[in-house]
């Protein structure tokens, strides 16, 4: 079976761990990785991971031009770089390179562009892309439908550091059509990773959905399992939710 | 709106539980309720548990015969006695009259003449009847068909007395092909009513779907929860797992 | 070995729970019941509970005099009733008797006289008499002094019906110094009977410490418990969560 | 203030992290490493961690000498390299060196070298010797003398990779006297780094206390805990376990 080729923009803290686990994975080749600068002690992002092999060139962004992806052709553009990366592969599509981001916030605008790309080559736009967070929105979604009566609440935990609300506790909260100052209960102690509870309470019976991240790693496999979903979609514009959610309605048990 | 007619068979610790819950809900009629015993000190279920009015005549199961159905009609008859009860109510399903049986255990042949009997009339027979537990079955097997390289662990708790496996763990390791003796672990600790968790680990992430019973009561729910669908369905035998998962695919989010 | 005698006040939901446990326990016998009301259709508790002995005779509050500790001599008498309650058993202390109220509020006055009271007799103030929930406390207390640099927060479940905070988890934020608007987290769904969990947060290690209720005959284990260790304790104000520290200062394993 | 002058053996995965944790503690100074191997790039443990500073000087195991420990002279010696390890140490107490050893586990005739080790200066041998599972340690053994009725269960829970029953977990179910085949339940699934729950069942309350590990730098911070305790301390074997029971019995409330 012929690999999927990807092209990784983004190398920072969660790219790295992207590229590894898409270095690990047969069915996968890293193409190349593009970094926002110039300097670059090694030419190869799996040298820069420890490893002896030469696989993903490494490219600084301002090196790119429009003739880039003709001449480093790949199926697949997974981006953890930055809101402001896409500017960077609008052209991409046009070449037949489908399209990942994970980036956390795009405004209206850049999602607009990024719409209109989509009309070239699929473009899976997902701010949290890990499977487990995906499932959880759905399954809580389905859950809800099914059990009007059940009080819903979210408890999410961080470590000590992160200000904000959480952003997929947010999107929860904005899917089961929940008030977030209200419903939306957050903890921050010490390191915790990232754990998100979506519990719902009935008179007689309590049920918890529970999701907790180890290592952001996570989003890797995210991005791998999207990149399998992806390599055989048309055009237009898709998320990890959706699919997910074409997933559960593919695999329920039939009787 | 019409009431829904419910005859009771069982009113035990649990047939109580239930009664009660019919007797609170709008949308249902108690019409009466089968009692193994002819002794009993009061004739109507309303007045056993603490009521004024007189509501749920009682019948010694003993008094039954052939006619009680056309002239005490109910839409469906709830069984909560034991696994020996539906030797009574055999001519029902002919007389119109759709079943719901929560029965723990039937021996094949008890399960064949359930199945003859759903030729007349539609048959619901679920062991646990709540709406978590079954929600927790169909996501359970949905989650793993979706991540299949998932590790699965079943962890079940209950108060001390309890000596077997939870019957309903062994049903979620059958239906997620794990073996019972390795896969599931039974916490026997002090006065815990039932707790239920799958836990999928992932490299990077886990997954736990819990649920907690707070009171018996919930097969109350679960059988008014079964009653309102199968209000309107046709002869066939029925299972709460095959209702939520019915559900469950008619509740996706659409995208 | 000597029973120790009981007196109870209060009858309502939690003090026929409270009567029940006390019965059932060889150690103790439970002397007399006063209720609030002079109507009764029984004159035992132990009838009123469901039992064939006379054990606990009940007397209407309004009926008590001076002379009825002399006249129905127990060790300790129990209070379940209300703020107002211990007004009719002001005298019990000068006649010997030990106290133990569970009242869950009372004002500053009322305090002033039990402690005035407790010159005279023992007297055991604990509005969660439990013994899970004082060691939380104790517990709780003893690591955040050990690991001062933890992040500690609060969680606390009970059903939607709880409209106000859960006094247990203010009682938890106030003795480790936590800010209750931003520490204390309260979730409200469905029927939970009562969950409190404080997370102990280090950068590399998360400590939980959870106390989950079951049912409120808790608090009769609790008065027990409570009982067991006043029997022999002279004049003074006592509180479970002193007990319980007390007990845990004597089981320290030695090395 | 002086610093505490460190110096560790061991240099592997969890070697770096504790070196790593001294690094960052302003009362602290690394003043040595030992390795295993004659073979490192770098000169100083602190570059090989990334830094630029040259802190921690680098040594081989087979270049050590009777006359190492006056010629690097060090307030405590942490040991995270290997069972054998003290054979390299042994004259280090004579020297007036404590030692730190957090190996996983001794023969009983490497325990009484360092019994014997131990009469010439503090020796803590502490095989887990994070804070938080040793607080679980001694809570567990308080609360079940305190409620000795409690069913008891432990649960741990670990990645796939970890074939044997966790020691921490073995340890707990010795301290409690449970048998470990029936009440260690071990959950082997995806990445969970480390989680042990140790569940005190009563018939109308439960209590969890629970640990989970986040990474393994908690180990370099038990050490740390661990030196701290340590350094005024006359010769003598002593634990972790120890440390926090004494801890605990100086911390409890006062009323």
């Amino acid at each position: 079976m012929k690999k999927i080729r990807i092209g990784l923009f983004g190398f920072g803290k969660t790219g790295k761990l992207v590229a590894n686990e898409i270095l690990q994975d047969d069915r996968f080749e890293l193409a190349w990785v593009v970094k926002r600068t110039r300097k670059f002690s090694e030419h190869y992002a799996s040298r820069l991971l420890g490893g002896e092999s030469k696989v993903g060139a490494i490219h600084a962004v301002d090196s790119l031009n429009a003739r880039f992806y003709a001449k480093n052709p790949v199926d697949i553009l997974v981006d953890f770089s930055s809101p402001a990366g896409y500017r960077s592969y609008r052209e991409a599509p046009e070449a037949g390179v489908r399209i990942i981001t994970a980036i956390s916030k795009y405004e209206p605008e850049d999602l607009a562009v990024l719409q209109d790309m989509a009309r070239a080559a699929a473009v899976l736009c997902s701010p949290n892309i890990t499977l487990g967070i995906n499932f959880l929105l759905v399954a809580s979604q389905v859950l809800q439908k099914i059990a009007p009566h059940a009080d819903v609440e979210i408890i999410e935990e961080h470590f000590r550091g992160k200000r904000e609300t959480s952003g997929t506790a947010l999107k929860i909260a904005q899917v089961l059509g929940l008030e977030k100052t209200r419903h939306v209960n957050s903890i921050r102690v010490g390191g915790i990773v990232g754990r998100h509870e979506v519990v719902f309470g009935l008179p007689n019976q309590t049920i918890r959905l529970v999701h907790e991240s180890i290592n952001r790693a996570a989003f890797g496999q995210g991005a791998i399992f999207g990149a399998l979903w992806l390599a055989d979609k048309g055009p237009g514009m898709y998320s990890m939710e959706q699919i997910v959610a074409d997933m559960v309605s593919r695999n329920i048990p039939i009787f």
